[in-house]
C-alpha cells in the first residue's frame, strides 16, 4: 500500500507511538491531576512532559501555556469563539479550512463580522497587503493557516505578524504545519497556535493543543478541572481554565512519542523532504498528458501536499481507481470551499496527495505509473 | 497494587482494549468518513460498529443518534449550552459534578436561570417531589446524574422522567452509570444521555458519546465534517452536526472493545457486583473505630463508589497513607461541591473508593487491614 493521505492523518506512525500507547493502556489507567497515587502521578508526568516537548518545539518557555484540546477544530473554535465578541471583526484567507470558516460564520449571528482575503500563491507581499487593506478599527483577530491543506502553500506568517497593527492578534492554524514547518512562536510573532496530534506530529487521533503566547480568553467548555472545586466558576488560570474533563493520557503519551520522533529527525529536515516530494510529484504530474496541476513549486514554497485533476474525470473517480490499486489519496472538496472557488474546481473537486515523513520518490514513481494506466484506459 | 479509583478512570482495561488500540495504531492511521480508500473505509467501519454497540447497550435503534464527543464534560456542555437559551430555566440536583454545575453557572451570564434541588438519599419520592416543586413555566431541562461520583447513590431516573411535565427534557449524566447501571433510553424516558469511554465502559480516555432520543440542539463546536463542504453553515443532521474535526478512531476502537466486554459479562451482573462491593466495604468500614461512613447501603441503592473519613485526619492524609501502601483511592472534593456542603465535609473532603469489574472482596479485606494500621498509629 502507498499512503498519500497524510494531510488527513499520518500513517504509518513511528513504532514508539503505537507501542507506547498500547503499553500505557496495559500498565496505567489513571486520571492525571485528580489523585495522589502512583499511577495518577505517573499520568501527570506524561502530561507535563508533553507540554514541555511542545514548548521545546515552538520555542516557548511555559508548559502551562500549552493547553490540550481534542483536535485542531476544537482548538480553533476555542480561540475564535473565545476571543471574538459582538462588534468585533476578523480577517481570514481564502485558503482556510471549514474549521475556521464555520466558526466565523456561526459568530456572524452573534454580531461578529469577518472578511476573507485573497492569498496570492506567488507574491507574499501582495497577500500581506490584502490582509492589511481589510484591517478595520474593530479588527481583533487575523486567522491564517500555516500551510494549505489542499495545495500545500506555506503562508508567510512572519511577514503577516510583522505587518499587523498593535492590538490585532494572530491565530495560526497549524493543522498542516505542525511538525512540518519549523515554528518559533516568538520569532514568528504568533499569538495563538493550534495543531492536532495525528498529522505532522505523528501521534494518534484524539488530541491536539493550543499554544498561548498572549492574553487569556473565555473558555467555551467548562466543568471539572480537579482545582478550585468549590467555585462554580471555572478557574481563571492556565491550563485549568481551558482543560475541563479527563485528559486523554494514552493519546497524549502517543503524541509525546510522535513529537520526540520528529524532533530527533529535525523539523528542518522533514520540511526539506516534504518540499522536495511536492516538487518531484508536481514535476512528474506535469509530464503526463491530460493532467492538470494547480501550483508551481519553483515559484513559491509548497510543502507536504499537492493536488491535481485529470481532464474529463471527477476527482472521486480518479481516487477510486488509485484506491483499487492500493494507493490512498483523497478526492473532493477537502473542507476548503473558498480555495476551490478560487481555482474553479467547485464541480470536480481535486485529487489530493499528501506526504508523510516516510514517503519516498520511488512511491511517487509507482503512483505515476498507475496514473498512466488510468490515462490510457 | 489495589486500584480503587475506577470512578476517575477504570483500570485495568480488558486485554482486548489495550491490544486492539495498539494494533489499530500499527495497522491503520486513516481518518474515517473523509476518504474512500481501504484504511479510511475500515476506520468508518469502526465508528459505525461502535455507534451500533452503544445503541444496543441503550436500547436505541438509530446509530446516527449516537454522537461521539471527547468526554462526558464536553457532552454535558454541548447539551446544556446547546439546549438552554436566554430566558430558559433548568433544574438540577445537589449530587451533580462541576461538569453540570459550571456550565449552568456560565449560562447565568447569558440569561439562563437554574435551581439545585436536594436529593433525599433514602426517599426517591421526596427527591422527585423536590424536582417537581422547582419546575417553572420556563423550565426546559432537568439535568441529573445517573449515579453520584462520590457516594454512589443510584438516582431514580425512571421515576423522575415519568413525573416530568410535557416539554421538560431530561439530560442524564451517565459518567458514573454507563456500563454499570442497566439503561434503556426509551424505558427509562431519557431524552439525552452522555458518558465517557474510560470509566464503566472500560475503554481508553479520549472519547465518549451523547445519545440523542429527542430533538436536535445547536452545536457548540463547528467546523469540518467532510460533508456539505461548500456550505459555511454546519450541516443540520446527525451525527455530522455535532461531530466536527477528526474523530479519535483508536480510542473509539478501544471503547468498542470495552463495551463488547461489558455486554459479554452482562451489565446486570456488573451492577450486582458493584452494589455488593459497596455493601461489603461500608459494612467493613463501619466495623472500624474512628471511621465515618456516609451512606447506608441497606436502605437504598448505592453502586460502585463509596466514601469515608477518619476522625481527626484530612482525607488527603489518609489517601497518601493508602498510596504509600499501594492502594489507589482519591481524596478531596471530587468536583461535587454541593454534595460536600450537604454532608458537612467542605473542610476535610472525603476519601473515595470506587470499584471496577475486576475488584474483589478480598482486596477490600486488604484495604481494611491497612486502614487498621493507620488507625493504630
Amino acid at each position: 500500500m502507498i499512503y498519500f493521505d497524510n494531510a488527513a492523518s499520518s500513517y504509518p506512525k513511528p513504532y514508539s507511538v503505537s507501542k507506547s500507547v498500547g503499553m500505557w493502556l496495559k500498565s496505567n489507567g489513571a486520571n492525571p491531576g485528580r489523585s495522589g497515587h502512583k499511577p495518577a502521578i505517573e499520568a501527570s508526568g506524561v502530561i507535563y512532559d508533553t507540554r514541555s516537548v511542545i514548548c521545546k518545539m515552538l520555542g516557548m518557555d511555559e508548559p502551562e501555556n500549552i493547553v490540550f484540546v481534542p483536535n485542531a477544530t476544537y482548538g480553533l473554535n476555542f480561540l475564535i469563539q473565545g476571543i471574538l465578541k459582538s462588534g468585533d471583526h476578523a480577517v481570514t484567507t481564502d485558503l482556510e479550512h471549514n474549521s475556521v470558516l464555520r466558526p466565523l460564520k456561526l459568530l456572524e449571528k452573534k454580531g461578529v463580522s469577518f472578511d476573507t482575503v485573497c492569498v496570492d500563491l506567488y507574491d507574499d507581499d501582495k497577500t500581506v497587503d490584502n490582509i492589511l487593506k481589510n484591517i478595520k478599527k474593530n479588527t481583533k483577530l487575523v486567522i491564517c493557516t500555516q500551510c494549505s491543506n489542499v495545495c500545500g502553500k506555506v503562508m508567510p506568517i512572519q511577514k503577516i505578524s510583522a505587518a499587523l497593527p498593535e492590538g490585532v492578534r494572530l491565530v495560526v492554524d497549524g493543522a498542516q504545519g505542525a511538525g512540518i514547518i519549523p515554528t518559533d512562536m516568538k520569532r514568528d510573532g504568533i499569538d495563538y497556535y493550534c495543531a492536532p496530534s495525528h498529522k505532522g506530529l505523528m501521534g494518534p487521533q484524539g488530541s491536539g493543543f493550543i499554544a498561548i503566547n498572549n492574553e487569556l480568553f473565555e473558555p467555551l467548555i467548562v466543568g471539572g478541572t480537579g482545582s478550585e472545586s468549590f467555585d462554580l466558576n471555572q478557574p481563571e488560570y492556565l491550563p485549568d481554565m481551558l482543560e475541563s474533563g479527563t485528559l486523554p493520557t494514552p493519546v497524549i503519551k502517543g503524541m509525546y512519542e510522535g513529537i520526540k520522533f520528529i524532533l530527533d529527525i529535525g523539523i528542518e529536515n522533514i520540511y526539506r523532504h516534504k518540499i522536495s516530494l511536492v516538487k518531484y510529484a508536481v514535476n512528474a504530474l506535469n509530464g503526463l498528458d491530460g493532467v492538470i496541476t494547480y501550483v508551481d513549486p519553483d515559484l513559491a514554497c509548497f510543502a507536504s501536499t499537492t493536488c491535481f485533476n485529470i481532464i474529463g474525470s471527477s476527482s472521486d473517480r480518479v481516487a477510486a481507481y488509485l484506491a483499487d490499486n492500493d494507493i490512498c489519496v483523497r478526492s473532493g472538496i477537502h473542507c476548503a470551499p473558498l480555495f476551490h472557488k478560487k481555482m474553479g474546481t467547485e464541480n470536480t473537486g481535486m485529487v489530493r496527495i499528501s506526504f508523510g515523513c516516510y514517503n519516498t520518490e520511488s512511491e511517487i514513481d509507482v503512483f505515476i505509473k498507475i496514473l498512466k494506466k488510468y490515462l490510457k484506459k
